[in-house]
């Protein structure tokens, strides 16, 4: 695809680079802005680029924040002592969005991963196990992606905060709300039968 | 969806403004660029910043170019009294790409769509017709899309240089290269019949 223009190019090329769009989503794109006034372009640029620059991430569990602790660390409303383990900002806003968890996060920034490189050193585990040895946590849950890079990193930390007196958890795996059970698959259907509930405690939760 | 920081919000906002981007995808984007390092924001933010502010068009044909007329008009081996009239830049690029085409072009910058307001003051008809009547072009070819809209742009334009002695045409509609005949619309495989071509010119083409 021979463009007409360098700047054209140049623009097209730098948008190729963002994950999931290709050179022609990429063309539309760049078409599209100059479609439209200056204006939407310069408050595009400028808001990519503060968000770049200014950003900041909380200095107590590494979630993105507009100052040095995030608004849910600063909330005293929550218990400071359990501490939700996960894996990066997204997981974060997805368990507020059930509004049943009234403690306090831990960003790894990702998962343990040695085939892409990712090595624990490279995560926000360091923090974690000090705060827990600090004696300032009395549990930790641990809500990681349900593969074995997740499983991986869960097991790292366990090993680390194995001796602390607290308590630790992982999210519940099963069969998901709605779902039919003849199109779940073997792992996950043997998991939830081993891990039944009471059924005076699942009733409750409904 | 609750962003933990104002610097996120405004930059997932403004991409989500992109035609097909919606907030998830914008978000992921965001994300993306803060994990990247800050100098891949830079290049993206300048290249766009620059796209916008420096693009020009030819004062020709109206096509992107960097200078004040494109290069496919400064190439003096290309034929300038034969015009192919065509939608957007896009366009442009699709026929170059065929590399059968050595004439110049004219960006029309869109089609007569009253629905969607726009009219032919909006389009860069008018030097079309100028150029038209100063007696520099031979012949005229119609590209546009073969829609409503298309099908109309055309014909208000051949009725303002109808009177002007010069050839006029617009591109074939028929069944697609390795098209198969029963998947074709009725209207298109008509169409086909009715505009069919002498066998020896045919297989001259191919």
């Amino acid at each position: 695809m021979e463009l007409p223009s360098k700047l054209l190019e140049n623009a097209v090329n730098e948008i190729a680079q963002l994950p999931g769009i290709g050179k022609r989503t990429a063309l539309r794109l760049a078409l599209h802005l100059l479609k439209q006034p200056n204006t939407q372009t310069e408050t595009l640029v400028t808001s990519l680029a503060k968000l770049r620059s200014e950003i900041q991430y909380c200095s107590n569990c590494h979630n993105i924040a507009d100052a040095t602790r995030c608004e849910i660390c600063n909330n005293t409303t929550r218990e400071a002592s359990v501490i939700c383990v996960v894996e990066d900002v997204r997981d974060v806003m997805a368990i507020e969005n059930t509004g049943l968890f009234k403690g306090h996060y831990h960003v790894l920034g990702g998962k343990i991963n040695p085939m892409e490189g990712v090595g624990p050193s490279q995560l926000n585990i360091n923090t974690l196990v000090e705060k827990v040895k600090s004696g300032a946590v009395t549990e930790i849950i641990f809500a990681l992606s349900s593969t074995m890079e997740g499983d991986t990193t869960n097991f790292y930390i366990y090993k680390q905060i194995q001796e602390c007196n607290i308590i630790t958890s992982t999210i519940a795996r099963g069969i998901a709300i709605g779902d039919e059970l003849e199109y779940a698959d073997e792992v996950t259907l043997g998991r939830s039968l081993i891990h039944r509930i009471p059924f005076e405690k699942a009733i409750k939760q409904v």
